[in-house]
């Protein structure tokens, strides 16, 4: 489908949709990258495919209206969403942990019922489009996006293009192994990134080192039912304000297995720009990032690191819904004429 | 300088030029691809610089002769050479191990002494593109080259085009570390993929069980004066053929890591093919090959392997004289009428 197949007045307004594993950000964008309206909601993951859908629609819907606007003024709708995904044809490959979603036509489906041009990708790459566009990268040619969190995701752009690769998994940066004979990630890859230095790893060295009985200030996080967010960023960030020994140790190491990743990646792809954002990263910003450039400064061959930024992430919650405005522009050619 | 500045016949035929540390060879190549006539030297590095230059001036002289034709008959020069360089300027920012070569301009030197138009590149890159249009990747559309020698070469070809990075050093995949506490490359970097699978790295460890009292077939070979070429890709074939324990061993290992570094570059870039190349490859091709599939499978995600070829290089020695003449082609549009 077309954005305007005929249209006299071209539309201009995007609405960017962030569909993550527990909410659905969406907004309604004119072509400065300005946020007209916005509405979030709770994804309910666990309802169903069906259910899914009808909270995004929902979510365009009142984003369209919280902008004093309506679908028919909508020049085109683009989403971000988690796992492998085919780009080009809008189909869902997978979705970590939920059933349902296994080779899904999501762009095909929204384009029905919203009777608007829908375009999709994945979020961590979108996440780094945005950095690219608006925030932490603008202005560079090839960019390297590190997302730390459950999982590591990686983004790449080259001269300005996202890297998709064959089946659509390029930027699979979480899935590279530092440590051959190292501790096993989810896809059982030893040593691989995100297995020594997500929030996930540095949450399973935690809990560890309490039960082996060492003294530490989240040790009540570890008690009573199981929860995968009995430590979030804010707790680590609390932990080493406070300048908890466990907690320091096992984040510092984190940041130096961070920087080995990063030396790794400038070597192979010689990018301009560094950006290394989520959640954890976010809390502790200024902390992590001296440790990451360091660590990465000795995995780097100096020619290869010369004049390479390694920054924080500026967007934050927003670089994602921003890619997804980008990559409208971008697929349909808006705002440039 | 332009590849034919206002003549009326235009001109066909390339030399490429494969400048190694021991050896010049030089060819002169037409539209087709048919090497016309050839020249090889000693490149006598240790004589410095103003000597290299006269060699390698004598070689595509030679090329040309022996194709029965004269430098004005040549639309472009186009040379492959080892070490960090910038391929836009024609400038050699170094030369592993030789004194002279820093920031060199080499391109426009030679252009003065042809008056030719001269173009350079990294010779593993230019290893990879000869693969990529003559060899084991042609038809593919990305492609990750792997030449495992002294050290560890990588060429990256991205949607046709090579990688060059900011400052002309992506594709340095053996400095990628796969074993962050392990040993150190000559660059520093610990558990630097060409430290742990290079010939260098492959030969280290026969020493060291050498000298360590255990059997091998090869121990002759570390007895009298140092030698950086005391055991060949040859020597390991035939120690591998005579099932020598010690060599089996160490040699199955680095297939091992060969196949670590493979998986992480799948994950990362989603290539369509990976071309393994180099002496040792070349030797024990079917024995090495089986090996590092095996291994890179374990170490890549399983909707990032799909589809993708891992194969032995198909054109040996001709490899970077044939992506010397591809690549000026490309860059001067030859054979394109």
């Amino acid at each position: 489908m077309e954005a305007n197949p005929g249209g006299k007045k071209k539309k201009n307004l995007v609405i960017g949709v962030d569909v993550g594993g527990t909410k659905i950000i969406a907004a309604t964008v004119d072509t400065s990258g300005k946020i007209l309206g916005s509405k979030k909601r709770k994804t309910k993951a666990h309802k169903g495919v069906t259910s899914v859908i009808d909270r995004i629609i929902k979510t365009i819907r009142q984003a369209a209206e919280d902008a004093d606007t309506s679908l028919d003024k909508i020049a085109a709708v683009s989403l971000g969403f988690p796992g492998p995904l085919d780009a080009e044809k809008g189909v869902i490959y997978t979705a970590p942990n939920l059933a349902g979603w296994d080779n899904f036509p999501l762009a095909k489906t929204l384009e029905k019922e919203l009777g608007l041009p829908v375009i999709l990708d994945n979020d961590v790459n979108l996440g780094t489009l945005g950095e690219y566009e608006f925030g932490a990268a603008a202005g560079a040619k090839s960019v390297i996006g590190i997302f730390v969190g459950t999982g590591i995701g990686g983004g790449i752009i080259l001269d300005g293009k996202l890297l998709s690769g064959r089946n659509g998994t390029a930027g699979e940066l979480g899935h590279m192994s530092i440590d051959y004979d190292g501790p096993k990630a989810a896809s059982g890859i030893k040593g691989a990134y995100e297995a020594l230095a997500s929030r996930t790893a540095i949450v399973r060295d935690i809990e560890k080192a309490v039960k082996d009985g060492k003294e530490c200030i989240l040790a009540d996080n570890f008690k009573g039912d199981e929860d995968d967010k009995r430590v979030t960023s804010g707790d680590l960030k609390k932990a080493i304000q406070s300048k908890d020994k466990v907690v320091t140790e096992i984040l510092d190491r984190a940041c130096f297995y961070l920087g080995v990743g990063v030396g790794s990646l400038v070597n192979v792809f010689g990018p301009d720009v560094v950006v290394m954002g989520g959640g954890v990263v976010e809390a502790l910003e200024d902390y992590m990032m001296t440790m990451i450039k360091k660590s990465a400064a000795d995995y780097t061959l100096a020619n290869a690191l010369k004049g390479v930024k390694i920054v924080p992430a500026k967007l934050g919650d927003d670089a994602v819904l921003m890619g997804c405005v980008a990559s409208a522009w971008r697929h349909f050619k808006i705002g440039q004429d």
